[in-house]
């Protein structure tokens, strides 16, 4: 995948709106808009930077009922909506009155990204890279992935017309594997761990073999990650404009909830929402918690687990952003906690029997922090809040099994009231 | 539930917005509006009548992102969007190109209500007979199911506060028990058919133990149905306020087909949209096909079947609606075909593979009547055609079994190259 610096400079640059480079986390080195993700300086992982024109409310009400009405803010071309992709978002933020009163909270909401076209918060990120690896001009899509972001590629890829090919760890939930695996891509388990598949695409990426391969979270990483800064600008766009006071995002790599802290931080420099303090809760599962322990132990550093939890969506032991989470979650006065399986599944009960929301394990996950940050005095149950649900409870069923039918009857009244069931 | 006519004159109708009573389908006959759902004089179904004041495109623009910006055109009260209710519509109207090149049309678009909170068009229904049940007083909303309809129950009621019981015959898909079940309400199989299910319920509707319930098919079908009208509005306003040239969806009851039809008239008479023909198709499975059939053979009465095959959600043999379909369709120059089950799986890969849609069966049945209708001619390659995928392909998975993994590899290059996957 050549790209001359003229072709660069031209038709690439038009391509990603009001993105102008890439920059480094770390040091702040500049690179022009490229299939790169690291920093050549010091190795930093690299992330979209802008010159934002004038955005105002009024523009971005005017633009259409999905991700793109965003799209000023994003490093995607000013057409982007005619072209074929996903279109995810704009989904529901669910004003969860029930669990608020069962939980002792004044004011509660659910961010539902089931409501996604593949019924994951990844929809959102793929659709970034899928415009980027257009303009770059891969012909295959791929990605290691713990199971929604398989699906999601597979998706767009078809939806958009790439070829694609993704890895999975083997053993995934069924759902999560048929649905990577009905879009006609090629889907390539490896026996292994999601660090395992990871590092194995690392290697892909640098074979001649995947030169014209857009891996979605590796060398399109960058305009990937940014499609997570959607969440924010759409929690504040459905708030009537205004930042959460407090809000509880699950944990895999630790981008999600970075991008939202980005999100958050553009729309107050842009003047979209006024500039109040809010806080972030980073959440994880017991089994797959590597950022809850540094946070706990006050480290800087994360120290790699193997993990084991049922909230697989969540199972990344090595989170690459995990120390910026630390950074976030300092900064806002925020926290990071872990819940154990048994806690996941309750509480995926539990935000279905208050809210109507079947949540997959990563759901359980925020939604169990959220209790036990309550109970724990750490979250103030006062301040608006906001907790995330980032896939679906049909891709991940076996947590929930035993969820079945009260009982079996003939079809007469006198069995329905033999059964005792009125 | 006992409503005097006093109380039905005052707050029923303001709960009603520009609802004004029930109207008999067969003679005409009109009711108040009340918890009733069959004409006394002649047994006809009743069904909502209005009287709409002026709903113009901006009224309806100005709404929210969801069917209760349509709440003028609807049974429901002003403040309907205050309500917890599951907020449904505003689901993707997909351009097709892809799918429409491999079959030779000019202009095609998937209407993908697998968007919907519990991702089946069920919620459109379901939101407003949980309006009606609110009006009316019940405390329990029960239905009959084939699947989806439980699910979409469970969850409003969960929101929505109510209790809830299902009835479903058993065997269902997992997926669709599961998502029935976790909402925490009563779910409850019967040894049978849907028919038998159905029959079940209006035995125990006309016993003293069902009183206080609300079966939303049943003694809220008039309000419940209405539902559906919404997928025509919003198919007419995602085409820039426009009714497509055809329109193919599929038939249990046929009630959906009916409203859609509705919906059409409805905003042709309030100069909505251009008074234009359209030509409405149905669409059912070979192994329930008793409209099929009909229409076949040019009767206007339904014989009805056992049925037999994997489109469960639309395995009802003895659709209520039918003989208002038979008469929709001739009426608009259309036609009701029917599918195999294999076509069935064989139209899920399709649109999968084309448009990145998972449909679940009854998303096959429709794709594969679509293409079916244009081999055979009945259909314009010409004309602008909308298709409906009303469910999800994670609901019914079994459909598609055997769809997995390519291959299951070390992780190495070695080994990727070596299983020949390049």
């Amino acid at each position: 995948m050549a790209l001359t610096a003229t072709e660069s400079a031209t038709s690439v640059t038009d391509s990603f709106g009001s993105a102008v480079a890439l920059s480094c986390r770390e040091c702040g080195a500049r690179y022009d808009l490229g299939p790169v993700f690291a920093c050549i300086e010091c190795f930093g992982p690299l992330e979209v930077a802008y010159d934002f024109g004038r955005i105002t409310r009024e523009s971005i009400a005017r633009g259409p009922n999905n991700i793109w009405r965003y799209k000023a803010l994003l490093p995607v071309p000013a057409d982007v909506e005619d072209l074929p992709n996903m279109n995810p978002g704009q989904t529901p933020l669910v004003r969860a009155d029930r669990l608020a009163a069962e939980l002792g909270l004044r004011s509660l909401y659910v961010k539902d990204d089931s409501g996604n076209p593949t019924h994951s918060f990844k929809d959102r990120v793929v659709a970034m890279a899928v415009e980027a690896a257009r303009t770059f001009g891969f012909t295959t899509l791929s990605c290691s992935s713990t199971g929604n972001l398989a699906g999601a590629v597979g998706a767009a890829a078809a939806r958009a017309g790439f070829r694609s090919c993704v890895f999975i760890p083997a053993g995934l939930e069924e759902g999560k594997v048929v649905m990577a695996a009905v879009y006609g891509g090629q889907l390539v388990a490896i026996d292994g761990t999601y660090d395992d598949v990871n590092r194995f695409c690392s290697e892909l990426i640098g074979d001649p073999a995947g030169e014209d391969w857009g891996f979605v979270n590796v060398n399109l990483r960058p305009y990937y990650a940014e499609g997570s800064k959607t969440l924010a600008y759409e929690i504040a766009e459905q708030l009537g404009w205004r930042v959460p006071d407090q809000i509880i995002i699950p944990i895999a790599s630790g981008s999600q909830l970075t991008k939202i802290d980005k999100g958050f931080q553009e729309l107050i420099k842009l003047g979209l929402v006024e500039d109040r303090p809010y806080r972030v809760f980073g959440a994880q599962a017991t089994g797959c918690s590597p950022v809850a322990r540094a946070w706990e132990n006050g480290h800087d550093v994360i120290q790699p687990v193997r993990p084991d939890t049922i909230a697989k969506s969540l199972a990344i032991g090595n989170p690459a952003d995990g120390p910026y989470v630390l950074d976030i979650c300092r900064r806002t006065g925020g926290a990071v906690e872990h819940v154990s399986d048994s806690e996941i599944v309750d509480s995926i009960r539990l935000l279905a029997r208050t809210e109507g929301v079947f949540a997959e394990t990563a759901g359980g996950v925020t939604t169990g922090v959220l209790r036990k940050l309550l109970a724990d005095g750490v979250l103030d149950p006062e301040a608006e809040t906001v907790v995330l649900n980032t896939g679906d409870g049909l891709k991940t069923l076996n947590a929930v099994s035993g969820t079945g039918v009260t009982a079996t009857i003939k079809p007469s009244l006198g069995a329905f009231k033999e059964a005792g069931l009125l």
